[in-house]
């Protein structure tokens, strides 16, 4: 797969560079749509414009579904208008919502204005863009219950046409409200005779526009649905979410935690722009460089003990890094137990009781192995236990640090539980590791020097 | 959603408290499965076999698919053989292979004679789990290629039942080898006395039975398939992967990544056994505690400097934790660049510019504050100058280890970028830290006292 990528992407790029702009587009159009999309993409700017402009509407609007969003955007919009509002009109609701609501406002509207297909269109682009709303399509069948099944066979084969989403078909009342289900299969193989009410599942499983897209997956995720059908506020079917947009959100929803627990800005790129990668990363770092400082104060408060046995600056950062990483794990656990929904409020308690209970084993062991490295290095005793007590309470602190941070952030300030849960305990277990070590150093300080 | 769900729980567990494990199934069987599977999974042991015990042999099957693995085979292994070949037998091919391999060798092969489905499903059994061929379901549908669409139609009518995927069908020679594919929408609106050739598409995306599960996930999700087609090292055609396999797969790999990174074992649940998670945990905290010993042994070699400027135990942990939360920045971005293969081994020159750029804006912002905050504090511009050059060359470190560490995990060791970045990444940051400022501090030992 990858080689026979490569080999179309080298081909492309040797026709654009001897200005073959038409024969590149030939072989994208040969290529699948993904493929295409994927050489466009890592074509220049300028050229990867020139051989756009060459493809047809169809096909364009095809790979541009394909196309990372912010390549998409840079690229459509430099398309004129009319250009544009053909490409639209041929491409899927939920891109041409996609790419209308990243234009300027101006420009979106007077795209839009030119499209035929604008009155189908406008009412999508009022859904937020990461609800079920703003993933919908409205190209599906629906079908009336009192329907025989050999109506709908004729009706059906009639209006699926390509685009259309046909692997289920939905059953309305008069007044567009859901009322049933049933798959393209059930209605084929059924008796011809029979209703649609008899054959359909009246018991569907539905989101409503305004449905959070997590929310939106991790329903068709449940019920191993292929797509779910989506109601309005008056139980109206709006649209439906194929599984297609489905896997995509899943992705990038597992991609946000685990850029979110790293302090990482949600949608940055490996290879995206240097700028948005400083927005982004700035802030956390600022807040991280807050909280070092703090840290930095309570060693400070101990600095007369330091400067009396130097061997503690030694054996410091292993009983903070140590704690760090522990933490790390457990956060890690919970953050993600609870974007997969396994973990609960009511849970906390559990979580809670089992990451104590394994901070105190983990203490026991990486205290004892600390304190006698530290007794047979620097040959004191009293370091060796000092040493080892403080890796076994910070153990402990991490275990509590990494249950309580991402529970109090999505329960108690009720956002995503990733948000920088990895700085947050990081900070803490150094924090208190240094506090332990440095105080009990101090307290005992004439069995040191 | 959840709060029928959260009824239905509560529900079921006042009847099994009351010892009405008859009406708690009836309760079960008129939920979803999913709701139904998530209710008995929270079961004690002992109560929710006996509830498995009396549902019927089909719906156990549907319900136990959407169990967790370790709850489904705890339960299904302690169910009579002959009790369990007959829910097996209604079970899908991949539920029934999971299963069965996780049973004990005579165990599974004893429940595998008493099945009625053994000639089908011992094939499957041959697959390794975590690729293509273990998600395989042998459930399809497949036609040839000289049937005109009349007679297809007819013949699907006969063989789609229930679990049989429907969505797409195949065409095969007469060797089985796949020729070509069609949905079910595209038959039924195509013209009856056409033959199937003319309305297939021969340029089918398939996978091969040992194609890793993330491949295949990422040729799905790629294509935007609902169904990849599975053939054998003959070319035949031996099954198909459907989309929710896919989905919990993409679920599953991005976990991985996310555990992986913060050196915790891959399977682990929030909620799982203590023994498990000890298990998973304490090789990585093992491995840290190592290095941590290293960047200890670095600190010791600057042990008399300390003693003379204890100013320093102050400013080393802000140097090197700032250092390791810019370090983690940088390697989850590129981690996750890898996994999503937005980033290959070509771009390393590109990507790890980049990251020095960035390394270098925020040593130079960070590196000046801290410098400033140093010579404040403890009226020491040699301190000051000090701690921003060593913050200032630390985040360069930072940026470069977190490209390199994964880059090289990836394609030098050929093993997982995620395995354990993030500890591998703080501690080179920390030694580095260390190491830069108390060098630093040893040559200008004079200007310090």
């Amino acid at each position: 797969m990858e080689q026979r990528e490569l080999a179309l992407h080298d081909e492309v790029v040797a026709l654009v560079q001897a200005g073959r702009f038409a024969l590149a587009a030939e072989r994208l159009l040969a290529a699948f749509a993904a493929d295409a999309a994927d050489v466009l993409a890592r074509l220049p700017d300028r050229e990867r414009l020139q051989v756009a402009m060459l493809l047809p509407r169809q096909e364009m609007a095809r790979i541009a579904a394909e196309l990372p969003d912010d390549v998409r955007t840079e690229t459509l919009e430099q398309l004129p208008p009319g250009h544009l509002a053909a490409v639209l009109d041929a491409a899927d609701d939920d891109v041409v919502a996609s790419v209308l609501r990243d234009l300027s406002r101006d420009r979106a509207a007077a795209v839009l204005r030119m499209m035929s297909r604008a009155s189908a269109v406008a009412p999508l682009l009022e859904e937020a863009e990461e609800t079920a709303g703003g993933h919908m399509t409205r190209a599906f069948v629906s079908l009336r219950a009192e329907t025989s099944v050999a109506d709908a066979v004729a009706y059906v084969r009639r209006v699926l046409r390509g685009d259309v989403y046909g692997r289920d078909l939905y059953v309305v009342d008069a007044n567009a409200r859901l009322e049933g289900v049933l798959s393209l299969k059930e209605l084929i193989i059924a008796e011809p005779a029979a209703l649609i009410r008899d054959v359909m599942h009246a018991n569907v499983i539905s989101g409503h526009t305004d449905m959070d897209q997590e929310e939106m997956a991790r329903t068709v995720q449940r019920y191993d649905l292929f797509a779910l059908p989506i109601v309005d506020a008056a139980g109206r079917l709006a649209g439906v979410v194929t599984v297609d947009d489905v896997l995509d959100v899943v992705q990038e929803e597992a991609t946000e935690d685990f850029l979110k627990f790293a302090g990482v800005g949600v949608d940055e790129r490996a290879l995206g722009p240097l700028a948005e990668s400083m927005r982004r990363r700035l802030p956390w770092l600022g807040v991280n460089m807050v909280v070092a400082l703090c840290a930095a104060l309570v060693v400070n408060q101990f600095d007369h003990t330091i400067a009396q046995v130097a061997a503690l600056a030694v054996f410091m950062p292993v009983i903070a890094g140590q704690g760090g990483n522990a933490g790390v794990q457990t956060a890690t656990i919970v953050v993600r137990g609870l974007a997969l929904d396994e973990l609960r409020r009511s849970d906390l308690g559990r979580v809670l009781t089992k990451e104590v209970a394994l901070g105190t084993v983990k203490g026991a062991i990486f205290g004892l192995v600390l304190g006698l490295i530290a007794f047979g290095w620097k040959h004191n005793p009293t370091l060796g236990v000092l040493a080892g007590v403080a890796m076994f309470l910070n153990m402990i602190v991490a275990g509590v640090g990494g249950v309580l941070i991402p529970m109090t952030l999505r329960y108690g300030l009720k956002i995503d539980p990733a948000t920088a849960a990895g700085v947050f305990d990081t900070m803490l277990t150094d924090i208190m590791g240094f506090f332990i070590f440095l105080g009990l150093a101090t307290l005992f300080i004439n069995r040191l020097t």
